[in-house]
């Protein structure tokens, strides 16, 4: 079925997602996954399914804070692991993304030091993985994937994806269906790579608007179609569609000549 | 045309791989392409062809040593950037590797501290690459690309992939196709993760060997008729096959549910 607006999250949806984590950890031989912690909404969203789904002994939860972390998101990730059963560890990552800033020769933007921060992560959680023989469970969701808002190989890199079909907005409901707490749900969605930011302010669009035109993308829609549905001025659909086109080559396998191996 | 035995690299294959790279750097509206440089043929060859595809201006080379990096890696490095005019860098990694494996609580394993290596690497190609406004060309062969002989988000992690249809076997043809000197095309090929490492040894099979069994799978060949082909024991194409199998999560995108975006 498909339809102008975007559909709301039903009880089948996380019944899906719940299956697809259970049947790709136990397809992979391995012991549970891993999964990165912000304080934000996606990571306590996967983490919850992922302890509905596997049980919290197979759910190890890792917060990896910087010099740019506020502590009030130390307090919720461990509250967090705490009421769910899952294992957790806090790993500073400031001294390891110093050490990459100094080899670099300094001087790094904040967007710059962001990405080597989300890299740093990444290459935590698969040490992690691998030494706990358990799998990295990202938690990108459809409109960040498809905005291309997140690291390349930074937090977009993982093994399984169990958000890919959901957009933001999908997401806080998910959020109310498998009981995410409300500070969480309410908090403003933030990649966290410096202070103050949050994803709205940086996109310049408020994601129920962004995830109508990303929907409307989605069902192959045209722009003056997407712009009547939503309401919005067609530019705005317009630099969205250019935006999802350039970022392409961070959803997709590297660039190769000739065959697919 | 297919072939019993792997076929050779010809002069219009080394035309192929330049005009994918000049077309893959034109379409996407960088400067230029940067390149890790280990020592080893693969970064060479890769290296030489981004020369002769773009010019020695839009070519950035890195090498990235670690503690256990041999000088003379260095020396062939740098030696082969002067005779060619690219950029050339050298970015010590083992503080960084050290924070990080002292966030991760310290003691890991050889393997787990090559994995680290290879991620920092990774890092700080795309830093440097962004910075630059270039892309990240990567280096793998077809044959650690099936094997899964690379280190995930490390140094599997690229923007394109130049020599992704060239076994280990043609990279030494191309190698003396392009003008690769002697020196590095004779060496004993490592992943460079730890000292001593050889690939042919910690993988328990020659390239020469390998390279036949994967050319045999690529052309869906039974595990019958490849032993027949190559001479060789039935267990051992039975277990190249599985690992190739086994690896195929490290080639392609994240496991998800439902539909592909």
């Amino acid at each position: 079925m498909t339809s102008d607006r975007l559909p709301r999250v039903t009880q089948d949806d996380v019944e899906e997602i719940k299956q697809f984590i259970r049947s790709y950890v136990g397809s992979s031989g391995c012991d549970g996954v891993v999964i990165g912690q912000s304080g934000g909404i996606d990571s306590a969203v996967t983490t919850k399914l992922a302890v509905d789904a596997l049980g919290a002994d197979h759910v190890h939860t890792i917060f990896m804070p910087s010099n740019v972390t506020p502590d009030s998101d130390r307090v919720s990730t461990e509250s967090m692991a705490k009421s769910w059963g899952t294992g957790y560890e806090i790993i500073n990552i400031t001294e390891a993304v110093d050490k990459l800033e100094e080899a670099l020769g300094g001087g790094l933007s904040k967007l710059d030091r962001g990405n080597l921060s989300a890299r740093c992560r990444m290459a935590i959680l698969y040490s992690r993985a691998k030494s706990m023989n358990r799998i990295v469970l990202g938690t990108s969701n459809q409109s960040e994937l498809m905005m291309g808002y997140f690291t390349k190989f930074g937090d977009g890199a993982c093994d399984a994806l169990p958000l890919v079909n959901m957009y933001k907005t999908n997401v806080r409901q998910l959020a109310r269906l498998i009981g995410v707490p409300d500070d969480i749900i309410a908090k403003p969605p933030t990649a966290g790579l410096w202070e103050g930011q949050t994803d709205e302010e940086e996109m310049g669009i408020s994601y129920v608007m962004l995830d109508q035109i990303l929907y409307g993308l989605e069902q192959e829609r045209t722009d003056r179609e997407i712009a009547s549905i939503t309401g919005l001025p067609i530019a705005n659909v317009q630099s969205i569609r250019a935006r999802v086109v350039a970022m392409s080559h961070k959803r997709l396998p590297a660039s190769r000549p000739g065959k697919v191996i």
